[in-house]
């Protein structure tokens, strides 16, 4: 990854970044207040919670931070920024406690989600930071969408043409990006395509350069089969699936190369060579991220007609309103749509 | 792993390692000098060679190392060993040059191999250390076994029963095992089994005992799938594989747990928590431990009866005898190969 990305000393955007509240019972308020609190020890970028003022009061005092709450308009919500959280409402009351989601639960997160979407596309933020939600909360409220990002992919469709999303996850020392994402080993090797990994590249090539302000991003492909096939002994995908792909990509102008042996691409030394890492299945790019960067990788959405970044964390009922929450990954995806907003061009 | 085992001051064995020529044409002359160089700077274990005095010979020559070579038997090797690199003679001359394989190099490896099997078994040797075969040279003069661990497996065979080889990854930071190891990720679906996960972490346990003196060995078994298939959301094989594996392995005492989602079992506190991770395919293991131990880790056979280490990489044929191979992982082989030595009960 570019070095002039990674300093930490980029501008701020000029406009604030909307949070949503996540699942109302789950650790998002607790993390949202936690990062609100480190906002001048970090130099952190102006954000507002979209959601219900009275659930972070209670929460506040539940957590015992002593903070102040600004309800506000979006438009107000940098100014507000330095002396209080700013919440935007959505008109959606969030009754649940702590780890125990309610019939509010989905109404409110829902809400969030819709509104700051709306105002991220209609110029009242510079990005989207969204809070975990729970799948199975929602599903049982009637939501259909397989998760939070296609949510927000149909959210963005122009013309009834949803875009398509694509998950990056991204740390200081390392990006990655799976081309199959959460469906079974078995069903990956099936889904696996030239045209889903050309499609999947072309996004991350573009958005590299239109997001992450690299002129020329080098991508780094993985092989599907240990030794990357080993020249077909180990499988045949490279030769007739990833290969293929590549010579569209690379004839199309980008800075493609593979298929490259998975095990010997996330050292050190192979990762300067690199500013993202496309794998095959989940595992082969999860497993280095979180294996390097544990506390603070940071999951983006490329592929939207917007900026997302989100943690990389469930709602982690448990410890809801306990304390104990960690709000290093919230942090370093605020602190990335940020500087993504001001590298975006 | 355990810190005891992972301390560089163990005591060295009381019989010296035997290190396999491999191919003569490779790095393998290059390294073993390399590291016999380094003997007191690092207080390495006594090693002999058993190859061709003249062609190591001529390869310090080529690589402008001052060394003695002694031409001597096992039994003189280790009071030889401080002031000469000791080397027993197989019979068989390899007269290939660096880089380029000739009708000497097969015969010249395959005796190396045998004549180590036959000391260790015979007591003159504590271990073999292996350097890198090439098996396609092998393949051409008419070797049948599909590798070097295979081929070791037979010579250890007894009443014709061969044993399970199984091939560990270790390093001070991790311990991995792949179940499935050099199959296509189509076909380590297929291979994948309960008894076969069951019979590597069989041996995975008692090894980790009788050789590495782990007295109660922790062993974490990942998941397949990705999240470990999410209650069998996203793949089925953590229930109707893993799991039924986990229960006799847990029944017959072994301290073994899982199946755990693959992308969180390698960051620094999760390893902290095992002694050896026993992953489903070649990728989920060799991943982390390339990625966090990428110049010292060391291949290590288990289920033989004897101990073999090796080093991780292959014959390097581009940069035999010009002095750029590095010696690092030989070292790392040959330091484990002692250790597990003086451990051993």
């Amino acid at each position: 990854m570019a070095k002039s990305f990674i300093e930490p000393s980029i501008k701020h955007p000029a406009k604030p970044l909307a949070l949503t509240l996540g699942e109302p019972a789950g650790i998002g308020p607790d993390i949202t207040i936690a990062a609100w609190l480190r906002r001048r020890e970090l130099n952190l970028p102006a954000f507002y919670l979209l959601g219900d003022e009275a659930l972070i009061a209670r929460r506040a005092k539940a957590l015992g931070a002593e903070i102040r709450i600004a309800a506000v308009s979006a438009s107000a919500a940098e100014a507000a920024f330095a002396e209080a959280l700013p919440v935007v409402a959505t008109g959606e009351h969030a009754t649940a406690e702590p780890g125990k989601p309610d019939a509010s639960s989905a109404p409110a997160a829902l809400a969030s989600i819709r509104q700051a979407v709306a105002d991220v596309r209609e110029g009242r933020a510079g990005a989207v930071v969204t809070n975990p939600i729970a799948k199975s909360v929602l599903y049982r409220a009637g939501f259909r969408h397989p998760g939070h990002t296609e949510y927000l992919a149909e959210l963005a469709a122009e013309d009834g043409r949803m875009p398509q999303p694509v998950m990056m996850l991204w740390s200081p020392r390392l990006a990655v990006v799976p081309v199959t994402i959460h469906v079974s080993l078995r069903d990956a090797l099936g889904q696996l395509s030239s045209d889903l990994i050309v499609s999947t590249v072309r996004i991350v090539a573009t958005e590299l350069t239109s997001r992450f302000g690299i002129a020329r991003p080098r991508i780094a492909i993985s092989g599907l089969n240990p030794h990357a096939g080993e020249d077909g002994s180990l499988g045949h995908e490279e030769q007739t699936v990833i290969a293929p792909a590549l010579k569209i990509l690379r004839s199309a102008g980008i800075e493609a190369r593979g298929p490259l042996p998975a095990d010997t691409m996330f050292h050190e030394a192979a990762r300067q060579t690199y500013d993202c890492a496309v794998c095959m299945y989940h595992d082969q790019a999860l497993i280095p991220i979180k294996t390097v960067a544990f506390d603070d990788a940071v999951n983006v959405t490329l592929g939207l007609p917007f900026i997302r970044t989100s943690p990389d964390h469930g709602t982690a009922f448990d410890i809801a309103g306990t304390g104990k929450a960690n709000p290093a990954s919230l942090i370093a995806a605020l602190q990335l749509a940020s500087r993504m907003a001001a590298a975006s061009i």
